[in-house]
């Protein structure tokens, strides 16, 4: 899994994705201490993460592991909402 | 998924595809903005994008999960014509 | 998928892959017009791609998805034969 | 699959992957002597890893394919503990 | 697939993955003729490939596929010795 931060929303008229209610996020990449790196992912979000929070994205084909994109054509997806960081036993990140 | 610009259209004759209907596009990365970055990749289409339409395109296994797109060789699949990206709080791209 | 030029063939004795007639063609990376990359993969051929021509590549698990590469240990498949691609309207590969 | 240690834990409070019991743990990229790269990739613990240990990273589709994590949206699990690692027929890492 | 020689073991003791005979080998990464890059891989071993083999390597997903490895997290399999690649008519390796 990486880290990013959601910085923005993506709308998109003809998905062929099969999928009615989750949203398209665009997700910035980022450390561990949440420092943005400049590059994007568009991660699909189905737990309702929120603007600049940092997130875990799920990339290829796992991100279909869950009841509402499995058998889904999707490729990014995030699976939880960072509270806490550790590096080298000194607390790096918290929400 | 990744953004990308449709710029053309790419006609293979020995398919083993098993797909009759879709065409593959040559479709160009872009920025989120929709600005181009010289990187091309060649992506299934099952919604008639058009030419310059900014696309969300999924890439690797994910691509077979539709109904036309089950159990083929497909590594790279446009998902949705993009109608609007929002990157904090500003409109960046709109259709 | 990804344009490429047959440039050669790879023989290999022990394989474990389960496949008895399909080759193993060495593939160089080509832009859309054919130009090469100097960048090589090694690919499944089922088609019959012949030297020098322009091939498109799966890559990945998709590979697995025709009935002759269905459960097997294959991460590159030449999926068609190029015939022509179109780029801004112009054409910038022809067979 | 790559090598990395262990440096760090993740928390992550509204996780949708549906494990309950593995950790998330931060590993940085090593050589196969173990030299940090400066590069990390947030890895799913299921057999507890400990801090500063050489750990195989396996990445991708197969991080599903153990009984704790089957159908989990998972890219990256720990699957061992290096011991020793022989380059050349030169012991270059003894745990 | 991708080319690569055999350069040495890893012995993990805490392996998860449920393989018991298979061994974890070094592989750097290689030309077509077999030179070294300087990159390396832990590819799972189950055709006895031996030191300073060139071999073929499949990664991600399609690694799971064959008896040995079904249903295991092994996302780097060798599944081949080369005995001879040929490069525009010439012979550029031999075994």
């Amino acid at each position: 899994m990486i880290f990013g931060k959601v910085v923005g929303t993506v709308v998109a008229s003809s998905r062929n994705d099969g999928l009615e209610g989750p949203r398209y996020l665009l997700v910035e990449r980022t450390s561990q201490c949440g420092e943005k790196k400049g590059e994007f992912v568009v991660a699909l979000d189905i737990i309702g993460a929120g603007y600049d929070e940092l997130v875990l994205v799920t990339e290829g084909s796992p991100s279909r592991e869950t009841p509402l994109t499995v058998n889904k054509p999707v490729d990014a997806l995030i699976v939880g909402i960072v509270d806490q960081v550790d590096e080298n036993d000194r607390v790096i990140y918290r929400k």
